[in-house]
């Protein structure tokens, strides 16, 4: 099989002409309706319908194939049955069209048939060099070019605006009544696919190619699964070095919402968590609703970003200013105090009723003497501590909104810090303030709400581009070792020599056989008493609960009888299980945590960091990384447990060693990373943590693998 | 002073005549706005400006003073600066007009001198029988009789829709603001009153006034904190006998937020977790945007309810099933599997690429044949697990939809299920469809997301209906003793003596004297070792801190040093503690829980329940309930709790006495209740819960009296 090309985004959304595959005089037919919209949308390329039963269709002329149209043509629109799909590609190849929609049914979707139908099609698209998007989708749509590759509802909406923001998603019915409600709301698109089943191009490729499009300065997207989840991650690093936003919708977040995916479309539909620790660990934003997309294309296309988290906030009603502080706050932002300069400049500008603190209320006041405004705001922009400026207008109306649009639009120009207007004045009352504002490229955002999510969010991107570290070669899967360590189950001395091979502390400890009698001083010579006594056998994966297991062993001869006790344990519980021998380890103290690693279907190696013992199952307080990261996203991962402040100093009593753990948890990304594809899972349970400067250790440990 | 009338909603809201008192030829002033908003909007009665300046104003004529009026006069619109307002009142009430509206500002929001007036105004008010609305406000509007006592923005909206919302907010400027946004997106109003200072009429009396309202069938209200929260809960328990929703905005929900409270209105600002608590313990709808508003009321407004959790799901796009599913979960609802009849008659009707599971994806393919729509209605209807259905659209325009809202309308009047649609279709591709579902008063909702959320929202007000029992005799305050049980801080063996007398277990314990020689085998007798050890000092609360405590102590020689060391610690640490004696207790054993109560300004005794330990305050895992209550708000308590699955069986590990912890829960806000304002605060920590049947034990409690 041949090399397959790099999707040519100029073809498929700018092609010079359009071969219609199944061309249909019905526009209510999905060989039909396509070649009305783009004739109506004033596509400027050829038209090419082609099917063997028409001279002409739609008043253009029809072509029997496709090697009959001899004239440029990038771009097929395959409206066949799925049947007849794979010749279809075929045929396409031998044209030179080079990129095809197949908007077809009947695929992998509807089972074992489907499948091998589309394996056939992905096998001629590979052979013949084109590209593919679906089957079983809705459609693209290049809104500045005029191509309606699509049918239904999308492809009666002939006069979207045009615009920078460019869109995918795993449902074409879905993602085009996002598009229909965003566009509604004022956003203007470039492009839009629905990526159907992905036999060819997938999700990740389609946002690859939006970043590169010169005329894309946002995208976003709405997901079930994605199959690779490290192509997903790049498109992320790569939004953040393109300062280019990427928001993604991610649906089927429960189990009800999974079910309903398997049933409609056929890709693999990872855990949730994993996805949301995805996401914030390569700066993809996620978004729920419409409103946010809207929102956040507004307040992105600005181009400008703030510094720091600071917000300066100047409204004309008290409560606009407190809702908005709930929301910014809870979101993350800061509406730091003023400076005393600042403070003292208000005061002399803002009326005796108003509120010189952040967030500062000028009054109604300024309805009357709109120069309080502009000197507000100037005096705001100047302080420090503000790296965004927020206005909140209420519903100013008429000439008192033209006014205050005049005085904001002339202040932004002077600065590069982002400025947002919440706004609720209905748009028929101040229609010269609106276009003001929209002319110095000002975003409006209906309430306060609305706001501080849309000024959070250019934070949040604004963070994730300073601080996020890209980690390409590490995530691209080149330095996973697969190393062989043995297969299957291990039990706990060789899990734990692996641990201890990537410089992972384990307790020390001693194997002894299965006969008590064996154990002489002299073995546990080097270790001190309490220890704890284990049986070890690779059949018995969880020891603790057959009475495997005794801990607190203070003396040598309690220590013989806990070894052949733990023995007797496994034999009655487990008669057929392999006993290795007894283990004896020095005790450990501290907090228990407990850290593991699974291989996720979607992401690969990811890391689980917990508390210990019964509380990682009834609390559920765990967070996730994507193996391997360094100690600086370990640490964020503590940070994110909700039990974090139980390892910080806490009424007299010492801080634990977080930085040791947070080195255990990174060489533990490692560990799993190298193991690659022969892991299965492990679990170290528990980890203990010591005060600051004790360290961890790891006083279990239970690999698995292939 | 007199008793204080009640709020007599035809009067203030459909007076005879207004008064407006300091009126003005300027429509631009507060005097002049409201004459004006009023004379434009149709109102029927008598306006009559006051002014001794003028003959004239706006074209009537002009009165001195109000009492030349000589007629039928219900409201005065005071506007006229705060140094005159207590005469104004006064003279309203000579003059028989018994409800104002003060707009002017400058009283208690400013300080002492704004104080004294607004005192001055309130004794004006009582003493001749006045209702004031303010100080400090926007005014109040009755869209439905065109009165307009209110300036600014909201003044100039003089064509508002009309309808059966009712509104309040403690803040005027984005109160209307958040009418006009509402009424912009369709939704009608009747009245709406910003509530400024509070002086006279409050927000739960307005919210109460409004319940009352036979035209009103749903209220909602912006607060930022009331001074009483139990008669705020009153009007929560009223909207659930009268089945009219209250949706509630709380404002100033974070520290910055409440700060801007503080210099914004002169209200209290109590807590946003016992708000919280407070609302879901008497059905108040909380609600956080504009959106959620605009959406509630549409879907309240039909009437109909829910019987149960139970969501019927249709859609024409699988990706919307799956994002509302998604949403719908998170919420609390269940979109429960379809019965097999249910299921076998949906597999005869819906297309093969379609999916009969719940969320159903009947398929673009009813654009084909929409009986497939009308026939998967009536099916889904039919199943007893469907309490509500909801039908998702996508982008349906044309023909097609308008069929399907027909269709929809004439299913829908067979059933008293209530039944939603989601559409993001633009209203100008599908009018007919839009007006058929108006008609047929369906409600129609832009997003699956939100389409949940109102959807939610039916549920949890219908099942508050059924399981909230109110308790209004107790949360009046009648039943409150006051009782004394001494002052100030208790010791640990007063607190205890308390806690007995409320029926609360505590550990079986004995007093002894300082002096660790005094210690007798037999004053010990009856309590078994291992016992603990505790100073026993109303000075030294906190006694673990400074060494007061010994646990675990084994046998009676170890007492007695127990004894002496707990003793020469607390001499030590604190020399000028007054120590009453040694504490000797049998030690108790379980999962440590804390219970306390505190005696909250807005809401009165609280109580509070969490992890007892170090995880209390790191994990922030606490539960609030407003004293007093049974054992079922108790359960819902612990339900509430992160942690509650810390108390279930666990990997073989017997469960926890859930019950009897209830039942102490109940218990100690039984205790809080009679202590009522006596009670300052008071901690049992730890309470033990044991293995169920078991019970529970309070080892250690604090009480601290007025």
């Amino acid at each position: 099989m041949k090399n397959i090309k790099t999707l040519n985004a100029e073809q498929l959304f700018h092609p010079r002409g359009i071969a219609i595959i199944g061309a249909s005089q019905d526009r209510n037919r999905i060989g039909g309706h396509s070649i009305y919209a783009t004739l109506q949308a004033g596509f400027k390329g050829g038209i090419y319908p082609v099917n063997p039963n028409h001279e002409k269709v739609q008043g253009l002329r029809c072509y029997p194939d496709v090697s009959s149209i001899k004239r440029p043509c990038d771009l097929a629109i395959v409206a066949v049955r799925a049947q007849l799909v794979p010749s279809a590609i075929e045929a396409c190849g031998k044209a030179g069209i080079l990129n095809a929609v197949v908007l077809a049914a009947g695929f992998r979707e509807t089972g074992e048939t489907g499948d091998t139908l589309e394996q056939a099609m992905l096998y001629a698209a590979r052979e013949y060099g084109v590209r593919v998007i679906g089957p079983n989708c809705q459609g693209i749509v290049s809104v500045h070019s005029g191509v309606f590759a699509a049918f239904g509802s999308v492809a009666d909406e002939l006069s979207l605006r045009t615009g920078a923001v460019s869109a995918a998603f795993q449902s074409g019915g879905f993602g085009y009544s996002i598009v229909n409600l965003a566009e509604a709301s004022g956003v203007g698109f470039r492009y839009c696919a629905s990526s159907g089943n992905e036999a060819d191009v997938t999700m990740p490729e389609l946002l690859d190619t939006f970043l590169d499009d010169p005329g894309t300065a946002l995208s976003f997207a709405y997901i079930e699964g994605v199959n690779d989840g490290r192509s997903l991650m790049r498109t992320g690093w790569k939004s953040l070095e393109l300062g280019k936003p990427l928001l993604l919708w991610k649906g089927a977040k429960t189990n009800t919402g999974a079910q309903a995916a398997a049933s409609h479309t056929a890709n693999l539909t990872g855990s949730y968590d994993i996805y949301r620790t995805a996401f914030e660990t390569c700066g993809i934003l996620e978004v729920n609703d419409v409103e946010q997309i809207v929102d956040l294309s507004k307040v992105f296309l600005t181009g400008r970003l703030p510094d720091g988290k600071g917000v300066g906030v100047l409204g004309i009603s008290g409560g606009s200013g407190i809702v908005f502080a709930d929301e910014a706050i809870n979101l993350g932002l800061d509406l730091p105090r003023f400076s005393d300069q600042t403070t003292k400049a208000l005061l002399e500008v803002v009326p005796v009723f108003g509120s010189v603190n952040n967030p500062a209320d000028v009054t109604a006041g300024v309805f009357n003497d709109l120069t309080v405004l502009t000197k507000t705001i100037e005096i705001v922009l100047r302080d420090s501590g503000v790296d965004q400026l927020v206005l909140l207008l209420a519903s100013m109306s008429g000439d008192p909104a033209t006014q205050a649009a005049l005085a904001i639009a002339a202040e932004s120009k002077k600065t590069d810090k982002p400025v947002i207007v919440g706004w609720s004045g209905r748009r028929s009352r101040a229609e010269k303030a609106y276009a003001t504002l929209e002319e110095a490229g000002i975003p409006i955002l209906p309430t306060p709400v609305r706001t501080a999510n849309a000024a959070a969010a250019l934070w949040r991107f604004a963070n994730a581009r300073k601080t996020v570290r890209t980690s390409q070669t590490a995530l691209s899967g080149a330095g996973r070792k697969n190393l062989a360590f043995g297969s299957g189950i291990l039990n706990e001395a060789d899990s734990k020599r692996i641990l201890t091979d990537f410089n992972i502390p384990v307790t020390r400890e001693v194997k002894v056989s299965a006969n008590a009698n064996s154990i002489q001083a002299a073995q546990t010579e080097g270790l001190s008493f309490p220890v704890a006594v284990k049986v070890l056998s690779v059949d018995i994966p969880h020891k603790s609960d057959i009475g495997g297991v005794r801990l607190n062993v203070g003396d040598e001869d309690t220590l013989k009888i806990a070894a052949s006790e733990v023995v007797e344990n496994a034999r009655a519980a487990m008669p057929n299980a392999h006993i290795e021998g007894v283990l004896i380890s020095e005790m450990a103290d501290g907090l228990e945590m407990l850290i593991g690693a699974v291989n996720d279907p979607t992401f690969g190696p990811v890391v689980t960091l917990g508390l210990g013992g019964i509380f990682t199952e009834t609390l559920r307080d765990v967070s996730f990384g994507i193996a391997p990261f360094g100690v600086e996203e370990a640490r964020r991962m503590i940070s994110r447990l909700r039990s974090h402040k139980l390892l910080e100093s806490y009424r007299g009593r010492p801080a634990l060693d977080c930085e040791a753990l947070a080195i255990l948890v990174s060489d533990v990304s490692q560990m799993a990373h190298a193991l690659g594809d022969n892991l299965v899972e492990l679990d170290i349970n528990p980890v203990f943590v010591g005060h600051r400067g004790e360290g961890v250790v790891a006083a279990d440990a239970l690999v698995s693998l292939k």
